[in-house]
């Protein structure tokens, strides 16, 4: 089997990722790369570590440029992805990077982001309830976003098992690869090492609609959420801190059960056992996501952290595992589970 | 004017950052200062940053080495404290770094430490309400924790002004120097750098209580805190996001004539102006906290950031704020404002 | 095929990188993992991002529990491989990651260890000339130190093709995990992180013998190296920066020549194309080095930069392309040849 | 006294840090700050620890602003100094913090520039042999670039006391705001945090002619200078390791000697005591320079280590100290010995 796949958007860092997934894939062929501006470069250009892509030239994003091929991954600006979706054949497995098939309220997306709707695809994340069986053998995949990964993968079983008030505290800090590739005064090393500062706050940042829609799926109910980005010097990984009321009667056992529960056959999302707490180095470069619970009685809450690579499971890897579902094959396939420590 | 002053505990981040402040203090005379292990060994071999005071011997951590000085600051292990300014004249002003004074509630204090409570000093964050009067004149200052400091300040003036319902959540990510500086593997550089993590989640971390007192005091009734620190790879800095549900009727306006008020006239708080965040770089090595609030009208919270360097604002800088205060110097005397930044 | 494996010293950066690697090789059954003070603790207790051998119990490292393995990696302080492989079966593979047999010459171990020298083993670096032929088939092998590993790779093609004079000059930054995991004061997090600082300078460090052992042999002749390591604030890489005088008539194509020829065929050395610079993000966890030559010509010098990441190439990476060739596998088998970057 | 200040080129680095210094310069008056492209917006947009400033408006870089000062500080591209300069008032004191007139030889200039020469002023290092008195009291000043400060401190006292041969190699690692703050790709923090890269190798980096010209002229006939620089994750700090072949009869006493003579009352250097070794930290935002000297027997070379921060000491804390000189006060005057560690 040799799947042709094409990656739109390839000078970035969503699209380096997925090439350095790709590259050790034991079932794809690499075909064509495109980039925006950056086209007539090469993969060395942007991506010093892909050595052996290092010459191939990028092509310009077009719809001609990604025909023919297995599978299209777009790694594009959010509000690129709809029209080249729609121009590719019905066949072709597209599965996209960025936000514009994440949201499945029309007018959610036109509050966040001002333009039209593009629509609503088979949600990435299939480690949520139900998701999984959605994505295998789809043909249009959206890969969540980076924050709302790590913050479902916390706070989903404990609305799903009825054990939280929906009323949800995140705070994620995250390394500056989230931010993407472009040359920002305040993105820049000598501002970014030796400094935590905090954006988006007050619920400004366009992940909140995402993670509204997770837990309040998870919930059955409509679940407020609070959402705080933090930027720490670190070129990758989130660590999310997620917390929400307990009900009534939620014990640390109840909880762990529902943890153990949802996430016990997961490959890609390890539950701590207790007194261990994630760490995002532990999960540098591989499509793992770290757990762990804990309830505060003293303040009546269940706090649960999650550790990624926002690269990784919070992106490219998590598009790999999907293209893993749509092919039929082993979900694990060429998806680095140990990060690269220390 | 010549106030001479010992240093109990200087081997360590607390004591070296006392001493580097005091160093350039127009009033002040250094005198002896003190080590557990270390005495012995001199200022050169834990500070090498310290060029004035490289060959100063330290001299074992006793009562009668600390006898014969103005003033002693304190910057021992919790628990330590105790017995030292028990044995110190009434006279001399002790300015404790550590926990030992800083709870009201003996209670408190034997639950979250398992040992006799020493008593409760004049609590050294001036800019809580009516906190400097306590401060001005007294012998015995009890700094506050870096957290409780951050946390505090970010919130006191919303629970003060009746804006904030008393059920907070913080978390606040901290730089390595806020561990001490015992050589255990997880402190190791191989293993912060690059990587974010938690730990003291669900209430377990004993700057908790101290954050529950001050928030309490200010919105007089019981607030419940929800309390998670995160260990990130910088030195020095910690970044608190703090959030409380609004009371009906908040505004962002209302939030901010808050703050202004509580603020306005404070030396060492910046209130940011709308849309600036605040970063950790900017308080690199100065006494200066940076707050910003939010209101998310969709959560219906109150979001609060505040940045200090956890051994300036959050431990040292504080203590020789206090001993200004104590002294009935200027209250900026000798105190960097502006941080060390990029 | 099923190769079982052991790894004397599993606890410590080394061991974890070993057992990182080993987990993808296709042919490898991880066998007893051995600790000295950490013995009976488990794996998940030090590399917390192994998953798959979170639970394996370190067994003391003794010979007995070295027994009956196929390979045995030894990953253990400086002294302690002779009396172990000793005592294993000739037929054993034994491959040593530690200086034990490094050096050929017994002078220069009791010089610089102050030990009885415990012998040579064929020399783990297959690029350097004639040493791919005497690893094949061996089945005692010795891992070159990672300095000398970015230090020869940059300078022994310019002695082999009598290109440069026998004075070389090495600068090579390293990051902490070259100096091991345990817990001393200078490489806490905190003293590393924003800090650049030189030890063993003068030619005080270990790896200076080998690196003219290395060099000397390229050039038929002594060659004199001034070797200083710098300490750099990031857990992994090697910059080394190696320049000698360039001989008589050497021109930058002449040099390039010699490099292209070395290294052409080399799947793990990149020489990069011209106006392209080594960086250690590009070989992250990569069995990669990047290799750049320069002629100054005002200077009269030849300068060689060369980045590996310090524990893949350098150390784990290297003993297992070393077992490949033991083996007489593909040489490249199991090592991942992209960097993780960003 | 109120010296009035302008600072031209106030939005980038080597501005912000002046303005830091000059905020606590007890006999300073900061005036007009200008910028380019920047002009019109505050200081708080580029430098939020400058507190005091925040509010300030940048206006244009002309010399209409620049007029009716006291003192200007030129912190522009190189290049942009000469025009600006020509037309201040004679009696106004100019410190060019840029490279036009660093360079005594006009053919060197039109080599390493491809502009006019704009004509050589005192150079700003007043711990060169004969530098201070000609610093002392001038009108215009020309404060060193960053490496040759940190090269011509370790390298000088060798050369001038004839203890080296005239053909030194020196390695300088740096942190990243040395390449200042426009947002190029590679100098984004997801590149930089986590890589050592080079980049200038092979004697291009214009710094190079201005170390020559210090040590030639230390040394009283050419040295040949081979110079890479190395790009660190660091925010700032310069790790020069420098070393040259030891004239005949040289020993380490012969060489601690000559660097004591040259540094013993240097208020800035301190040479360190045997067996410490520089630490970038320690000079974190001083104007301090630390010394070690080596003399490596087997390679018969001298190596010095100097260790400094790039933007104080390597370029405002020089400029500041020379200010000082030209009028009259004590050179350390306002300038921080002690860095903020850790």
């Amino acid at each position: 089997m040799g799947v042709r796949v094409a990656v739109a958007g390839a000078s970035g860092y969503a699209g380096g990722e997925l090439l350095r997934l790709l590259l050790t894939h034991p079932h794809i062929e690499i075909g064509t790369l495109t980039a925006a501006s950056n086209a007539g470069t090469t993969i060395a250009d942007h991506h010093p570590h892909l050595t052996p892509l290092a010459d191939q030239i990028l092509a310009p994003t077009t719809t001609e440029n990604l025909q023919n091929h297995d599978v299209v991954f777009l790694a594009l600006p959010h509000g690129h992805s709809g029209s080249i979706a729609a121009a590719l054949p019905d066949e072709t497995i597209v599965i996209d990077c960025g936000a514009d098939f994440r949201l499945s309220d029309p007018a959610a997306w036109k509050r966040w982001y001002q333009t039209e709707h593009a629509g609503t695809w088979p949600y990435g994340l299939p480690e949520l309830p139900g998701a999984r069986d959605r994505i295998r053998g789809a043909k249009k995949i959206s890969v969540p976003g980076c924050y709302p990964t790590a913050a479902s993968l916390a706070l989903v079983p404990a609305y799903a098992a009825g054990l939280a008030e929906p009323d949800a505290v995140v705070v994620a800090a995250s390394g500056t690869s989230g931010a993407g590739k472009s040359a920002k005064p305040h993105l820049l090393g000598s501002e970014v090492m030796g400094s935590l500062s905090a954006y988006g706050v007050g619920g400004a940042h366009r992940h909140t609609p995402e993670i509204i829609q997770n837990l309040s799926a998870a919930a059955n109910e409509p679940v407020k959420v609070s959402f705080t980005p933090v930027l720490a010097p670190l070129p990758r990984g989130i660590l999310a801190t997620c917390t929400a009321p307990a009900k009534p009667g939620v014990t640390l056992e109840k909880l762990r059960t529902a943890y153990e529960a949802a996430y016990g056959a997961e490959p890609f999302v390890q539950l701590l056992p207790e007194n261990r707490w994630p760490t995002t180095a532990a999960t540098l470069g591989a499509n793992t996501a770290q757990i762990q619970v804990a309830l505060d009685e003293d303040a009546g809450r269940i706090v649960v952290v999650a550790a990624i690579d926002n690269l990784t499971k919070g992106t490219a890897g998590a598009a790999v595992q999907c293209l893993n579902l749509a092919l039929g094959l082993p979900e694990t396939t060429g998806l680095p589970m140990t990060g690269v420590a220390p």
